[in-house]
Formats: structure tokens, sequence, C-alpha cells
């Protein structure tokens, strides 16, 4: 049996709490598993407060970067967060001296994971980052290695725990977006500035690397189109609910002709699949490609035992040697992302709009889409229920065949230069299994 | 970079020609993966007979085990089947030669897995078997590997896609159970001799795969009870809709105060539970645990492609060095599996009865449940519709809150000797997620 494997861990919050805790409480089926005994030796955070256990056997270090490059242990772990800063001074200083690093910080891989990964191979060290993606989900995992004998052609989920519960809430309930976010903050699903989750910068964050490890690209976040979850109404739920489909926020990265396409938006999702299926904060994440077809694997996305648990998992895989790339292949091999526009995006599309209840309106919204050969699979319009005087705008929801993002953006210009419509449309893209 | 790992692959069925063909597609990939370039030298199989590809380019051998001992091989793949003969001999002689050995036999596992285990270990080779249970979905490396800091409660799922898909038609196309499984034998997805998969030893031997993982106790097949699912009626089908549940046969395995309790049987799982939309001959395996909490894990349970899938991930694990214990520990720190026996069973129950028209029958029922303590969640008795004469018998639906399967077992035999029923029950366990 080899020796001992020290463990640094930098930040003690949710997750680094919950990481000492697991590899104290795991301590024998560690040993076993990874065949060395496992133990945290040195910790180091911002200021040394009560943090609700003993932390005395540990050594104490003010400095993250000072822990990181410290001959006391030998593998460092990044629990800080930031994409710069502390946490990117402490991995590096980890790497450049010799040691094997893991971390859970997306934003981080988002931004310097190329950097970080030539720096983990020029030093022959091993950069885990399993917690960064969908907390608890073996997701990186499974596509770095373990999905090694496919060609994939698409990787998509829900990659944000707060948008889900707010979406389920709203379709549970309800209430409208502002209510379910202001009861997602009183429950510590949202920060009290939840812009960054929202907005889907989080999701897009997490996009990135995945895209990178399905398709050996380089990870490039700044090539994903985000839309947020913030302009979904009730009336959207409703017909979600009706038209069969159930509206998720989603990282989608796939495939096409055009190159890698990367987006982040609210999506309808069949009712029937399984990723419709994924209530409260939990993520989901479905993989499509050529020999495994469809895989999907759905777990808690966030919570500081369900990270910890993708982070032990690392920390053990390299107690016990392993030494992949980070990315999969080595990153001088990753390719530069050939970024496919969302303009090139063909997909079915769900659009609502709320239309001045006058003659020729709906044949003049059927001409605009027609011109430009979109086909309609359904239309709806309907009076709104309880309303008994003649209302001066209708919803009319319209589901599109596959077309191209250009062309419906085309023709719902037209449609609002028609001056047709009292609210600007709102458009979902849908997403098949 | 490493030399050329050179593969030998054994049997040559629709899994052995898949994993030939995705090895050669995926060559680029798989060595940039792997860190050094990874071929199909050498193949064995039965008969020379055309299989619709060109094979020259490989050596052959009609002995198995003589390809798995030959020097011109660094990897040995069985893909023949069976628990025991060329399978058995093969690996042997592969892992005893100081090779590396994957294989997609959950037979051979379950049976010898011990054994071989303790064989690759003695000679520090690996035994890859992420094939053999539940074909493309990772459920073996996550177990062992992902999930180390874990201490697992419970795993579960539908390891058998030709049942799947018969309880799947079944309720679909309200057809009975024999004529889905004319229907799933005319497709392919059922043996001509069905009775492996629809019996459950299938499930039974992948199950037992699944707990050695999970507990790090000793493989034991025997130690499971057994049902399978040819009992399964259409009036079961429509009483689980209607009461919010949908049947699957699968797999558990649990810890309980009494022991490990390993069981394959129908089951009633809640509609809205994850495992309940997997539909046809997908599987899905479920992992309770203290620091994931839930992890579900969807897709191909068999097919060529998705199983040669497991296996390539398997040989690139290997070729770039992985060489954990197979079952994660070393086999001698495997503990006995402790086993619960099933008449410990705690949960709810669904049990149907035929009851006589008579007076009091209700009332005696209930009270042979309510002296065992056995507590009702929800009785239904309802006339068949569409009969208009008064039936000599008419259906009860029970479901109990939880209790022990002994009480329920107990309950019923006083039920049938008061002479009430006009058919034996039906009873099916209820599990919840």
């Amino acid at each position: 049996m080899r020796h001992l494997l020290r463990v640094g861990v930098a930040g003690l919050g949710t997750v680094g709490l919950a990481v000492l805790a697991l590899v104290e409480r795991q301590a024998a089926s560690l040993k076993a598993r990874a065949g060395r005994e496992i133990a945290i030796a040195a910790i180091a955070a911002k200021e040394r407060k009560e943090r609700g256990r003993d932390l005395s056997a540990f050594q104490w270090f003010d400095e993250p970067a000072k822990l990181a490059a410290s001959p006391d242990i030998d593998l460092f772990v990044e629990l800080i967060g930031g994409a710069d800063g502390a946490a990117l001074s402490a991995v590096e200083a980890a790497l450049s001296s010799g040691k094997s690093a893991v971390t859970a910080n997306k934003a981080l891989l988002a931004k310097h994971g190329m950097r970080l990964a030539e720096l983990a191979e020029r030093n022959g060290v091993a950069l885990g980052f399993e917690g960064s993606v969908a907390g608890g989900i073996p997701v990186v995992k499974t596509l770095r290695e373990d999905l090694a004998g496919n060609a994939i052609s698409r990787v998509y989920g829900i990659l944000n725990g707060t948008c889900n519960y707010i979406l389920s809430r709203m379709e549970a309930e309800h209430l409208p977006f502002g209510v379910c976010l202001a009861e997602a903050q009183k429950l510590g699903y949202a920060e009290a500035d939840p812009s960054f989750d929202i907005g889907g910068a989080d999701t897009a964050h997490k996009l990135s690397i995945l895209t990178a490890l399905a398709f050996g690209t380089r990870v490039d976040p700044e090539a994903i189109a985000v839309e947020g979850i913030k302009d979904i109404s009730l009336a959207d739920i409703d017909a979600a609910t009706e038209l069969g489909f159930r509206i998720k926020l989603l990282g989608v990265a796939e495939r096409t002709g055009a190159g890698i396409e990367q987006r982040v938006h609210p999506t309808m999702v069949p009712r029937s699949s399984a990723i419709a299926q994924v209530m409260g904060v939990a993520n989901a994440v479905t993989i499509d490609a050529d020999a495994v077809k469809e895989l999907t694997l759905i777990g808690p996305g966030a919570g500081g035992e369900a990270t910890a648990s993708a982070v032990v998992g690392d920390i053990v895989a390299i107690a016990r040697g392993l030494r992949t790339p980070p990315f999969g292949v080595p990153a001088a091999a990753l390719k530069p992302l050939a970024r496919a526009p969302i303009q090139m995006h063909e997909g079915g599309y769900y659009i609502r709009l709320s239309v001045y209840d006058r003659p020729g309106a709906a044949a003049a919204i059927a001409a605009r889409m027609a011109e430009r050969s979109i086909s309609l699979e359904s239309i709806v319009q309907r009076r709104p229920p309880g309303e008994y005087e003649k209302p001066a705008a209708v919803p009319v929801i319209l589901i599109t065949h596959a077309t191209y993002e250009k062309l419906i953006r085309e023709a719902l210009a037209a449609v609002v230069g028609d001056g047709f419509l009292a609210e600007p449309p709102q458009l979902i893209r849908i997403e098949r299994g």
C-alpha cells in the first residue's frame, strides 16, 4: 500500500466543510477504495471564525496559495470560488509545485480551464473538476472516460437548480416568476442578487465545460448564446402544459453542419421526456452519442454534501493514480471551437403573440410565416377565459415545424411591422429527445 | 506515448462485431484519450462463418483460451457468454497470463466474480465489466469510483429491457402479457425461451453485481428473492394507473437493520418518479446515498453498440493504466453478504383480490389485516365495468401502509382460509423514491 495522501482544502464554506466531514466519515472506505489512506492535513480560509466544528487538528493557512504550494500536502482542493483572484492563484500554485488539484469552480474552469489544463499536463499532475458541473452527477467522468468510444452529437441539460426550482414552482403553484424567485431567495436557493443564475450565465459556464469534454474542443463560453428565464410568464407555462410540453432552462451543445452550436435558453421539452420529470433544484444531463444512443443522468445539482461527493470522488481517483488529461485529450489537441451562430439554429419554435382583435390579423401572421417557408404544426387562438367583454388583444400561440432561427426572427419582425401586436412576441425554442 | 495496446476479442456476436467497428471508427479519438494507440489484433469464435465484414486483418484463434493466453495480445475481451465453459476458461487464462480482461458477461460475474477478482488482483491486472450491467449505462464505474465518498443505502433499477418492453406495451396498448411477449420475440427483444428474462434471473445476476459494488459485499446471487412478471395481468396494470403507479420489474438491493436485502420482483413505482418514465427496452438505475442523496442513470440496457460503448470505455480505462480492484475494494476485503430474508421486508403492498360477493367479505378481509396491525392506505371495491349481471366475484384492491412481508403473507393466508376468494390473491410490492 502506498503512503498517506495528505489533502489541503482552501475555502471553508458549505462545500469545504462537507468535504472535511465526508473524508472523516468515510475514512475506512476511502482507504480501501484508494488503496492508501486519505486525510485532510491542512486548511485555508479568509477568516478564522467559528464554523460549528473543531478545526484544531488541521494546519491552518491564511493564504490559499501558500497552502497550495506547501510541501505538507500532496493534493490541493480549491473551494474558494470566483473566476480569478485567490482561487486562480492557488490552483496555479498547486499545479506549478507538482501537485494535483481538485476544484468545483465552474467560473474558474470556464475562464482559465485551458491554461490550467496545460499547466497540469506540463507538470504531470491531475486537475479534477467533477463538482464544477451538475454537483453530484458524475457527468464529467462519464463524458471524459466512460463514453470514450462514442462520437457525441449533442449534450444538453438542466444545469441550474435555482432556475429549475422557480420554473417548477411557477407550474405547480401557478405563481408568477417574481413570487417564485422571492420564495427561492427565502429558502436559500437563490442569491440576493440572482442575476447570475436566472440570467443563464451560471448555466453557460457549466455548458462550456461540457462542450469541451463532449466534442474535444477548447472551452469557449463567449461562443454561447444566452437567454435567461425572467420573461417566462404564466401564459407560457399554461400553454406548455396544454401543448404537451414543460419549460426548462437548458444548456445545449450540439454538433451541426455549421460547427458546434452552444446555447442557453428557456426551452419547451416534451412532457413525457425524462428531463421533463426533473423538478425542483435537481439537475439532469442527457448525452446523445452514436454508440450509446441516449444516456440521461439525474441528481442533485448543488448543495454541500452532493458537491463534496464529486470532490471526494476526484480525490480518490487521483489517490489511485489517475493522471488523465483534464479534458480527456491533451489540451494541445483540443480544437478551437468552430462556432455555429444561433441564427443558423434549426428547430421547432413556440411563439406566443398578443394580437389586436382585427379582421385579417391571423391571416397576415400566417402569410408572414409562409413567405419564409415556415410551416406550422399548430395554431391556437382562443379568447382568454373569464373575459366576457371583447378584449382589445387575444393570445395566439403558434408551434412551428423545424425551421431556422434567422427565418423565425425575420418573420416575427415582419409581424411586428404589420402593427398587429399589442406586446412584443414571446419566442421559446423546442428541444426534442 | 506508451506503446500500442493490442486487444484480442473472443465472441463475434452482435456485441463483438460492434466492438470491432467502434475501435476502428474511433481509432483517432481512442488514441488521444488513452494516450496510446488501441487496435484489435486477434479474434476468436466457434466458427469461421460469414459475418458481413472482412475479418482477414485479424489473427484468428479457434480457441478463446488460446487467444487469451497468447503473447500477441495485451488485453483480452470476452464476449462469448455463459457462466462457465469457454468464457470462464478464457478469462482465467487471460488473467493468469498477466493480462487485463474485459467482459460483458453478467452470468460469469454473478457465478465466478469473486474468484476472478481475486485472480486479477493476484496478477496485478484489471477486470472490467461495465457492459455486464445495464448495457451502455456507466453504473459500475459510478458505484465503484465516482461515489467512493458515499455510504450507499439502496440501489435499484430496471435491469432487463425485455421485461420493461413487455410491461410498457401491456400498459400502452392494453394487451395481455402473452401477446406482448410474442411481439417482443418477433422483434428480437425476447429469446425463443424467454424464461431467463421474464422469470427475473437475468435481473438477479445483474443485481448481485451492483450489490457487491454498492455495499462492499461478496457477490451472492443465491441470496436474492426472485419473482418474474408472467402473472402481471391487465387488471394490475389498470389498477396501477388508477392509483398513480406504474408496474416495473425492479432489482432492489437495500441496507436494512437485518442485513442486505436483495430482491427482484414486479414493483409499483410512483408514476411521477424518474424511473416510471423509463419505457420500452431502456434500463435505469437509481442510487440512494448519504452524500449524493439520489442519483438516477437512464440509458440503453442492451444492444450491440450500447454494450460495445461500455466495453470500449473499459478498454480505454485499462489502456490509460487503471488498475483498481474489480469490485472497488480488494476482493479479500469484501464482506460476506449478511442476507436480510424477504420475510423481513418492510414496505407498502398492493393487493388485488377476487372476492365472492357475499355479505361480510370486506369486513372479514379488513379484520384479517387489522389483527396484524396492517393499516390500509386505500381500499377500492368496484363492480367491473360492463357487467350488468351481479358477478360471482368482485375485484377488491388494497394499498397498505408500510408493514412486514411476514405479516402480509400471514394475513393473506388467513383471508384465503376464510374462503372468500375466487382466485389466489395478487401481491405486488410498492417501492417509493
